[in-house]
């Protein structure tokens, strides 16, 4: 990889990064959550897309902070909503203090993802902004279609194909324009880069959809199963609630809601959905977002040779063997 | 009064403002809050504020709705951590709903704000978004100094002070601000309009603590006594558990915190309340304020005159004869 010293300047700017000092109340759940760690993606992105065309990429290490925070304040408000109890294996913050706590913090968060947004760029920052903010609305229209969805019994494969696009992908796609607007790329190439973006990160959520159900549960790290159980409506469980052949939707529903038997629950529904072939056509789905990521990044008027560690982020992410 | 026809612009500019119609469910209770009514003395602020300085107040409208429109993204958010039933006399969000749409209406309400704030003033956008950012953080220190006193036996009356100086009086200072950057005013003149508004929230803020426990209930439109009731720490609480006489001190102590009678315990403390002259205490800090408020808008660059719809507002705010 070459991209792993980006994941550490990210870690030791977040560990430097000053969260005003006036309300310590207000900054430890902060500081708490984004202790908890991940993968660093997003903001790595920021700074792998700045450098497709400006060699410094610390330039926009507090753009690339800003979209990591911006990102754990949407995690510290998803987590009252789906009432989690537990984020990288760690008591959520609603958990460990309490709801109007993680309500506060994140709103606390969100505003200081925008300072971050503004430090060091100021010249370029309507442009950012423009492309932050509008990702930030965006980012609520899918939570809210996720909300809904739940209560809803006829979503199709397209609108939830939409709510991951906006809930997830879009804020991908938005990290590395970021990254690309600091460095005066091309409104051309910012949109390439935007797609490659979008596009890996619907590859990502749909193989993340398949191997929930069918990962090797050491490898994956999950509950191998917990969509099902949970009666999430994924990609796969739309395919097949969608099917042609009535006795399957039939059979699927229900299954759905049903909770008598885990374990029977998991294995009947693995089965329709491998009937209605909702395996296969998750994952060739899934592929397709990839190849036309990875189509996006060709067209990007940069040297080939800058372009490989975005590819081999991309591989990375999607575990591929590269 | 001359900023009535700027109430009508408001409210005209408000209903008219699209928000975005990706999703109704996001957008609905946004709307129905700001459809709950207010004063709209924020947004006349910044109208007021960049009038001083240029006629054309018209062209700040959109920054003054950013200023309602996160006023009322606090609101939502404060009545969830609150559990406050109602706003306005009506349901709030999290009652009409549930607390997840209060949390993410809440959300993209605060996106919509940062929206409006940079439309038709991009090139003063830097200057705005730092004055508005950093009073969003201030409002959420203040909610949680709030909070955090709650639990606290030992609170200040410079606590407090500083408590409701962020909580509610930066932002009427920020809405003026606002107003004067955009007018291309002075950094000096910018200050001085800046503190005008903070003094005069904080002016209004004590009179309303002293109105809450000695205002006539047909003229206040709330309760008297609720405060009280309800075991506030208001200014005129914290200067009589700060007072000298130990006596008082512990009369106080016990009535707070017990619910058995509660018309007795109004009359009880009012009694200590005006033993121990926090009454006139509170009134007189009140004044005080108001008269600095006064003088910070005497000491503004530009003809008297045009000082007149400003200094009619702080009249009509604190509710005197003028």
């Amino acid at each position: 990889m070459n991209f792993e010293h980006h994941i550490s300047s990210v870690e030791n700017a977040l560990a430097q990064w000053n969260i005003p000092q006036d309300s310590p109340n207000l900054a430890e759940p902060i500081r708490y959550l984004l202790s908890l760690g991940g993968k660093r993606i997003r903001p790595v992105l920021t700074l792998l897309g700045h450098e497709l065309f400006n060699e410094n990429a610390e330039s926009v290490i507090s753009q690339a902070l800003a979209v990591e925070v911006f990102h754990n304040f949407t995690l510290m408000h998803d987590d009252i909503m789906d009432n989690a109890p537990l984020r990288r294996g760690k008591q959520t913050v609603h958990e460990k203090w309490n709801v109007n706590t993680a309500v506060l913090s994140g709103d606390g968060m969100m505003i200081q993802s925008y300072d971050l947004l503004l430090k060091g760029q100021e010249a370029k920052f309507v442009e950012l902004f423009k492309c932050f903010n509008q990702t930030a609305w965006e980012v609520c229209v899918g939570q809210q279609m996720d909300m809904d969805f739940e209560k809803r019994e006829d979503v199709s494969l397209d609108e939830y194909l939409e709510m991951i696009r906006l809930k997830t992908a879009v804020l991908l796609g938005c990290a590395l324009r970021l990254g690309a607007i600091s460095a005066n790329a091309s409104k051309e190439d910012q949109e390439h880069l935007r797609l490659f973006g979008e596009h890996l990160g619907l590859s990502f959520q749909l193989r993340d959809d398949y191997l929930d159900a069918y990962g090797d549960p050491e490898k994956f790290g999950k509950q191998v199963g917990g969509d099902i159980l949970a009666d999430k409506k994924t990609y796969l469980y739309l395919h097949t609630a969608n099917h042609e052949d009535a006795s399957i939707r039939s059979e699927l529903k229900s299954l759905h809601g049903n909770s008598e038997d885990p374990s029977a629950k998991i294995t009947s529904t693995l089965h329709l959905f491998s009937k209605s072939k909702a395996d296969q056509l998750t994952l060739a789905k899934s592929e397709s977002y990839y190849t036309s990521a990875l189509s996006h990044l060709d067209s990007i008027s940069v040297d080939d040779v800058k372009k490989t560690a975005l590819r081999k982020l991309a591989s990375y992410l999607l575990e591929r063997e590269s």
